[in-house]
């Protein structure tokens, strides 16, 4: 049985790059089709990308002989899906977000379902924004938003911000395991490949820090209240809690994002040890299915006093796990703790991966 | 009329090669006496730090000239303050910290005044932990503490960490405003020279962050309550507010501590505004005094989103002031900032030196 | 007497920046015009370089309440200078060479004459490209290009690429002293401030180097043969040697070239003691004439294995001096030595301002 | 069948770790004997290395359980081989280089046969030095070895420096092409890891280079000789040439040695485009027996200019391909190119695993 046939939209970015790079070898998805700008439209993928292909993986001959198509252009994907080389599309588009907003509601309309990285819909009302491992329920949402819309096939469904994805999935199973959450410091020092690429001058990453990321700090305290929401009237209700600060620092690191986190749990306490089998012992949904994207635990615990790092556990399990350490109490709030996740995996294309996967086993990509 | 004759004990080190930096061409004080462990002694200076002299600034023929003594000698130390050679000495010893504290007793035993940079003291009762610009009162407890050891002319004082000036002033020019503080959770993301050298592996600084200093956080949560407490029976009482909680990085700079802070005021909360100038306008005792190594400002404000940045700030107004910005409303508490001082000035010699300076305006050296 | 009043053309980017850093108290001049693109024309200083002023010292308020003009229109420049606010201008201006090559040539006529960083004129026949320690007699040819074009007070002199100041001026002390250079392999590890702001990317920068700079290993082996060369024919005759083989390489490190040079001289061949001698006793006009921007030793020399080092020596006396170390021999041709020198500064505005003390001097700016 | 199983000197040091996170899952030797330094000895693997390993890949459970022996204590290991724990050791001591060339006789007397890490026994005269695509045929000194010293089953192999591996790989692809190699100069940018742990200071790296490595520069122009030498005479006669020029540099990059070189040929020259064809289509014996530890392509080519780079290049295949780039014309040689092999994998302890498998091609390991 052959595989599913994916096209990538803004495919010769940085996040497209990785999509590229991350779904090499995959045993049920295929990149058959690639969509851009019109400057790489008509080109091939490899001459499109060439002296700008950032990832240390490269792509296979057949992607790189793919005809790059004009992403505006919905009528070369509605071609391509008719043909066969095209069941959905990740969208990792780089432009303006009312630009994105529009043209990923168009992809859906006709009949293409979109999996996205950006960040233009994540606050649509009936988007659901997903990690696969936290709301797999909130897929509920695609009926409702076929329905409402009118769309047959189609459909959107997001990612959130790659700066939280290393203390939600810590956060989600605490609260699962019965320990709420009541308010939450964070402290993030986020690796430069975030900014994608050019992104950040090399001269503000020499022998320095830079304390601000534009609008990462909002992002980190408002969506893990739509990811912890509840279905409610064809759309989510936000979670009322955690209440959570966020200091957002980039630092000179490549890839994975460090996060601080202080958290004072709104209802019983869990000790210190308690705390740490709940995280050794979680798993949900992806590894139950045993998804392929899926690390085989989604939370790694580190004794070592100075652990996570960024080199040293960014990749652990595919670079899908969450690595945490440090854990002990908190002076004012209840518990103190380090996380890890590797940013432009599990926080970009791999996350988009897991949820394409976990769509596919729910029916809605074919 | 002469400078003051000055010794620095554990002049071979990082911090006593500071120390002897930065008092190149000081207008009161001038290094005459240089001591170390038994392996430099009887060395000429210059000999002793062949290839291991790590400051950009290099030290003056004289200063090269001087023979090491071995610190553990007492009696040349005594000798040099007969010859008018060291009228008080700065203590960058780098031992454990029990023989530091006997020694450094030692010498003030023997009459002579004893600035230190170790932690030995830290938290001796009778001891002041000075920031010039707070804490300048707490020099009242030198009598009691040579009445109550029978010291005549020496004593101790020391400095505390360097991984807490950045915050401690603007809280400091808060409380002094009315406004005072009740918690405060602070993360730090610290420079390599704060390790010493050769301190922190090169393998464990590029393409990475540690989450861990060890003994850095407790020092950032305590250190505070006594340089803020009051003199009360023959030692410092500490204050009872705020509560800290400390998350302490190390990150690849080379100089220069950065803080993110979020602070919950205990009573009456000041506008963003106000406490902008409050730090805007805060001068204290080193600035009334005009002493040499204060800043003109200790707290400088920069209104650029993406500031203070270690390559950019640290070395403002001798590298003495702390720099502050990201000034915001806190999610949770009431008020989030981003402070930077310069670890191995401000936070080390430079901060000694200051001391001295005070010191010496007092009459204690005299 | 007054400051001779000074325009900078670029005044807001990179270049133009620094040369705003480095004229700030200057003995002789004084920043009164400042011209950039059209984009900033009109604003303030200030407000024009708001969020992307890039270096650590400030500028002064009077720079920043000059009203920035479009650099383009040579009617403001002229007016300028009418109105005694600029007597000659520095340009860092960034466009296209052959835009650069007419705008300067435009200032030139005017009556305005142009010492420039950029490279659109410097294989201009009638044009010298100086470094104030080996050619200063090339401004003999100001005379010359003023007549052939029918200029009256303009004229323009231009300063080699940032690569090659570290070995141009060893170099030259050789050749001096009578040993003439046959042939030198150079191998340079480039500072990223060499590309402006933005520049390179961090993450080509992060745990990395970049083995390529374009045009840069053509210009390092080019340049000297015209610095080098003798007046003849109301131009330049390149000299014919030495030839130079380049490898030009990007590395981690904010400012300072380093270079690893083997030379072949060309006849007599000097011990390693007397090449220490010559470097170490080497000055030139500038010293003699003790401009203002000179350094006291064009040459300081290291006797430490390990040394030059970016971070440690390239500020060395005002970031003026080139730094010399590793003088051995050559296991292939006569002598190896390692150089390094701030780019910057002595390989840009630095280098430009000493360059316009020189031309002071010379009577070619009254 | 079983695995071979192996010995580990040194195991608990750098290179020790790289041995065995790299013989993970090797198809062909298993890791059954871990020795170390005596404070080491008698605990578990797991314990002796616990807050003091730096891979990034874990060991496996059953290494993490074997009892650490002390490596001074040669009957521990001979009980190992009567016991079928070891057939033969990798060494990568590290003590003093007269103690470990004593040691490793030790062994090999013992019947034990050393492959070695260390450079104490390069230039004994019937050791061969071994880069298993270069000179396989050396392994002919082993039965010689034998002979001479009466031992029976033992022996000593031993792996060049890690500096020299980047370009050596070209270089042979040339002579065996039958273009000689005269002279020529290298300069390399050497990656921190090198130094092992804790190896070289962060202050020393984080905006920095240091020109100076320790003894490497000797090595770089000495060990290529014997590699390229003849047998003769129960030894191995060095090659006359080519004569080579090192400048060693320390750069702020964790893996990837890059080199660049300037080379003369010392006959017939090849073009360009040959140069490219014989590298391209290298291959040799590990090849041609397809070796687990072999890459496809020794040499691999990149085309674009600005490659290669130690973040993207050094993990080719295994981390254990050489690649280059660059290549062009030399102004006064006749080729320059640009070359980067991974140092503690190819360089290090991959390269001894590549020449244990051919050795057990070759019978000299039952």
């Amino acid at each position: 049985m052959g595989k599913i046939p994916v096209g990538i939209l803004g495919a010769t970015g940085m996040v497209g790059q990785q999509y590229i790079a991350l779904l090499e070898g995959h045993p049920w998805f295929e990149v058959r089709y690639a969509a851009a700008s019109p400057r790489s439209a008509g080109k091939k993928y490899a001459e499109a990308v060439a002296g700008r292909w950032h990832q240390v993986k490269t792509y296979s001959d057949a992607v790189g002989a793919l005809i790059v198509e004009d992403a505006n252009d919905l009528s070369r994907a509605v071609k391509a899906v008719k043909g066969g080389d095209c069941a959905f599309v990740f969208s990792a588009l780089e432009m303006g977000k009312e630009e994105i907003r529009t043209l990923e509601s168009a992809y859906a309309a006709a009949g293409i379902p979109v999996i996205s990285n950006a960040s233009a819909h994540r606050w649509t009302g009936d988007v659901p924004m997903l990690i696969a491992e936290i709301n797999p329920h909130h897929t509920d949402l695609i009926p409702i938003q076929r329905t409402k819309r009118g769309w047959d096939r189609g459909f959107i469904v997001v990612k959130p911000n790659c700066s939280i994805q290393s203390y939600m999935i810590p956060l989600y199973a605490l609260i699962k395991a019965g320990y709420a959450a009541g308010r939450l410091f964070v402290t993030t020092l986020q690796a430069v490949s975030g900014a994608g690429y050019p992104g950040v001058p090399s001269l503000d990453m020499i022998d320095n820090v830079v304390p601000y990321i534009g609008g990462e700090e909002e992002k980190s305290e408002q969506e893990p209240l739509k990811i912890l929401g509840t279905l409610k009237d064809g759309g989510i209700k936000n979670a009322p809690a955690p209440r959570i600060s966020a200091h957002c620092n980039r630092v000179p690191v490549s890839d994975g994002h460090t996060a601080c986190v202080s958290l004072e749990f709104a209802g019983p306490k869990p000790s210190i040890d308690t705390v740490k089998e709940i995280w050794a012992s979680f798993t949900a949904l992806p590894q139950e299915l045993d998804l392929p994207m899926a690390p085989k635990r989604p939370i790694i615990l580190r004794d070592e006093a100075d652990r996570p790092q960024p080199r040293k556990d960014r990749d652990a399990d595919k670079a899908m796990a969450v690595t945490v350490g440090r854990i002990r109490p908190c002076n004012i709030f209840d518990l103190r703790f380090t996380c890890l996740s590797h940013n432009t995996v599990r926080g970009a294309a791999g996350g988009g991966i897991l949820n394409a996967e976990l769509l596919k086993t729910k029916g809605y990509l074919s």
